[in-house]
């Protein structure tokens, strides 16, 4: 946050059913640092439509969007960047002069983690869910070029289309497949869920795979990373997902790229 | 501002065609000061409409409305607070759960100037102008029981008009009348204007009265404010229009009155 707010401050929004702190901890700790004259604030909105009329009303230059609105957004933006196009889901909408283009920065995170992570190309996996984030994870290891790909999901309408629109096979359960990387995409181990003390795959699987991606923030640390990482195993968490997502969309919103140091210290920041 | 903004940080906002910098150095020191969860953001409107449903969409708590809204703003609320009622004209909006209440503080301001200020009651006064604010101003005199005005404008329409709505008589010009209080209402004076080194009245006229009170606060030590002060005469300007009008809609958001203390030092921080 900027310490002297004046007229021409310029405001960052997220519009979610259920707000966090994480985001606009993270925005505005690096609104400071770097002296920026902007200020974020999380709303709870219940009116989409009106909402993003007041967007462009009110000229407010960024915008988050989490559940449930990143879908029913896409008819009231005015361009898709390939990002939300690819997944048909925005997080993103950066207004510039009342021109409003959508992103999806969780696809982008994906991307970039699996390339920082150097995960190889042949590597089998199975990513368990179906939802939007599902769409979002499935997507960018498509367009990584992973073509080994099971999607794992109870409901066989969402699991299958989800898997054919990838390329990926699918199935109800993991069954007998023992792939190099697990990627869990559900609730299963989040705070506060009725499963938030389980482990995402059976231990068999888990203790047979090489890599493990569980996009749960909240906490990052869940069962099937705290057993991924007693076993030395690789681990990406939910904490990286929503870190460079977070990141990217500054960036957007700014034009500005603080170093991996200022980066660090607010996502550090943002979670304290 | 309060320092630690989190999720469930409340916004007030300003909407005008050309925001400064009064309103929110006040609020947002306040905030600070009295360690309250808010936010105070001044924005360049043009679709009022778009707006005030982004004010309602995104339950922001309150909204100041200046110059050219607030007539336009009528249509929009949902119900009106005598103050706004009396003068068809908004300068402040309580959002409370989706339901908009105007209110008009610069009424309230008036006629708490006029009562501070032990102005009596059959003082004969002059008032130039007929714009939006001088329908505020006249309106607070004629429901404090003042009876002998005069309204002073060179459009007839306007002027005339105003003056029967009160009570109060109309000239193009003031010609021989000599009152007790001179009240200016037009941009004479004001920074940026033609007339910015100009007397809202004539030296003969201000040197006869006994209360000069000028609503122009950029800069509040207008020529004729400035002039009656060397003069020893009780002055009223448009700082204390602005600042208790401040005060007013800074208790309608957030239910805390200040302390005169708190009040004047806010005061002092907006105007620095």
């Amino acid at each position: 946050m900027q310490m002297n707010p004046n007229k021409d401050t310029r405001l960052c929004i997220s519009l979610s059913g259920r707000p966090g702190n994480f985001g606009l901890r993270f925005h505005n700790h690096l609104y400071g640092q770097l002296d920026l004259n902007y200020y974020y604030k999380a709303f709870a909105a219940q009116d989409l439509a009106g909402a993003v009329g007041g967007i462009r009303a009110l000229g407010i230059r960024g915008c988050g969007v989490s559940m449930p609105f990143k879908e029913a957004c896409i008819a009231l933006v005015d361009e898709m960047d390939p990002s939300a196009q690819a997944i048909q889901s925005i997080n993103t909408i950066v207004n510039t002069d009342g021109h409003l283009k959508a992103y999806n920065t969780d696809y982008i995170a994906i991307a970039q983690l699996l390339r920082d992570n150097n995960i190889a190309k042949d590597t089998t996996f199975a990513l368990r869910g179906s939802g939007g984030m599902a769409k979002a994870v499935a997507s960018a290891l498509r367009d990584g070029g992973y073509r080994n790909g099971l999607i794992v999901a109870r409901n066989q309408a969402s699991g299958s289309a989800l898997a054919e629109s990838c390329g990926y096979s699918w199935q109800a359960e993991l069954g007998q497949h023992r792939p190099h990387m697990l990627i869990n995409v559900t609730p299963v181990g989040m705070t506060g869920g009725a499963e938030a003390n389980d482990l995402a795959f059976t231990e068999d699987a888990i203790d047979h795979a090489d890599i493990l991606f569980d996009v749960v923030a909240i906490p990052s640390e869940t069962p099937l990373i705290v057993r991924g990482r007693e076993q030395g195993k690789q681990v990406i968490t939910g904490l990286d997902v929503i870190a460079i997502q977070a990141l990217e969309q500054f960036v957007l919103y700014t034009g500005v790229r603080p170093t991996l140091e200022q980066f660090e210290a607010a996502v550090a920041f943002a979670r304290s």
